[in-house]
């Protein structure tokens, strides 16, 4: 397991994988200044919620740095807009407004000198690469109660090691269930139109030896059928009252399961709760056409001229899930709403 | 619209669109050998049910013509064994199985010298193409009668003008409606792993001027929700008793209109009916896992190592099907059985 994402404390630069280009090279990007760690973001060198959350409070440390010689008004009022800036980077993940918040509350709050509000934020950028490991770890503890020894596991799209700082949030309970000794495989969706798994959750799989299978997003349901799948379990950007807001697909994937009596879980640490939000609050992203068209960028799958629509992320009504795995436990959709909405 | 394949009579020829370079060339094959009308079959120069027919029967007409000078028990022979060699093509295909028997029977029950029944096969097999387009126009014509003016009609793989003869099967209805002055637009599952929605949908769609937008097949499910879709249309490769066999990604469609509350209708000519089957009798196409791993034999989306599962086709239970459509009418999976089900 690599990181996907590391504070580099000499250099103070921020260092993460380049997944736009796995599976077929490893790179590391290195960013000194915020921009282009919010660049990051939106291109999608980094991606999945944890590891954005970690990456825009590790942006906005880069902030502090460019702006710790102005005089404290001057700070602040550049700070904000260095907030503003990393939290449009990426309008659907709720993690990324929650660290850049988590950071802006310490420059806030601080009563120090813009120096030692730089430093304090540089810490803050590092627990909360730290914290997420820990959840992660904490949550895949609890989720692998949930599998059996020989289970196969369904998952879409990429919330592994790379979505996150390291470990994952729904391959957490595989890798935790593997260590506790149990066999256990992965079935990973291909996630079009980016290929998330065929590229990032298939890699990661092979790199740490858990046995993974890819298939295209369209075969799920049958092989349910068939009998080849025992559990799903998923990723999440934002789970709002009523709703789990994932990957484009995840929506097929949960009616598919609920049709064959095949649990269906969401791997959330609780940061990614966004219970004040309901379904009606949340606006689907949608990004460039031609992700769909022209396949990674190289192959054109549609005629020239004609249109293609895509939208980012999915709705998948509470109905759907049978649980929901955080660093505290596995919870129904209602049980989680009776513990964490205020 | 072109035909996408036809008898040449002068050459003794079959000549049919070379599916698997489209959308980017327009390009036509001739085959004068039943072996490589079978083969084309396989590797899906051609594909979609009626097309499969049509294209065995063509076949068919052409071992006649190769085995013709034979003795007559010879040449019965021969045929058994071309009929044996056509019907391995494509397992799938009801069509290819009807069609092949068609022919045979003719060939069995001919009191004619060789010759004289490979006249009658090559006039059997025109008339098959020929029954293709005037039954497709039929089914149209019944199919318009559920889109109203402004429907926008997702679709799964490609049942056009390119799956058949000509005309079509799930866009045979669009194609009428549209003649008879609707306002219906299309969108075109992508149709992963060969995508023949984004390829084939969108190509005759296209030529035809009908408005078509393409989509990731994951998106089906959320365009449904936000209103975007009125109607599916798919076409089918077998519809046995209990189920509608069809492209890998159908089933999902299905849950996600039951889900939605949008009608889920099948193009099926009575051909493609095979009622004596249940979905325990058949046997789902595993094909080559590179079709997922490597897209469109491009572009490596898989690291290399890791293992595809490639099933081709799906199983929609009837509970999920609102209406078929035959060149008969439209029924519902029960009154459809009790008209076609001896």
């Amino acid at each position: 397991m690599i990181p996907s994402i590391e504070w580099l404390e000499e250099e103070k630069k921020v260092k993460m994988i380049d997944q736009t280009i796995l599976p077929h090279e490893l790179k590391f990007l290195e960013f000194g200044d915020y921009r282009d760690v919010a660049n990051s973001i939106t291109v999608m060198n980094i991606r999945g919620a944890p590891a954005i959350g970690a990456a825009a409070a590790m942006g906005m440390a880069l902030a502090t740095i460019e702006y710790k010689e102005l005089p404290k008004d001057k700070f602040l009022e550049k700070m904000d807009e260095a907030a503003d800036y990393m939290k449009a980077a990426r309008p659907t993940a709720s993690n990324l407004f929650w660290a850049v918040n988590r950071i802006m509350k310490i420059v806030k709050n601080s009563s120090g000198t813009p120096p030692e509000i730089s430093e304090e934020v540089i810490e803050e950028a590092q627990l909360v690469a730290q914290e997420d490991v820990n959840v992660n770890k904490s949550l895949g503890k609890h989720g692998a109660k949930i599998l059996d020894d020989g289970d196969t596991v369904l998952t879409h799209c990429n919330a592994g090691s790379l979505a996150t700082v390291q470990y994952g949030t729904a391959l957490a309970p595989v890798r935790a269930a593997i260590e506790q000794g149990k066999n256990i495989s992965v079935i990973a969706d291909e996630t079009r139109p980016r290929l998330q798994g065929a590229r990032l959750t298939a890699y990661e799989c092979q790199y740490d030896n858990i046995p993974v299978n890819v298939i295209a997003d369209n075969s799920a349901g049958l092989l349910m059928r068939l009998g080849k799948i025992d559990k799903v379990i998923v990723g999440t950007d934002r789970v709002s009252s009523d709703a789990v807001f994932n990957k484009i697909g995840t929506y097929h994937v949960a009616l598919a399961a609920k049709d064959n009596d095949i649990p269906f879980y969401v791997a959330c640490p609780t940061s990614t709760l966004s219970l004040e939000d309901t379904v009606d609050d949340v606006e689907i992203e949608q990004r460039d056409p031609s992700e769909v068209g022209r396949i990674l960028g190289k192959v054109q799958a549609v005629p020239e001229g004609v249109k293609c629509l895509n939208y980012a992320f999915d709705i998948t009504p509470f109905r759907l899930v049978t649980g929901i795995i955080t660093e505290d436990g596995i919870f129904t959709p209602e049980e989680m709403l009776k513990k964490y909405k205020q």
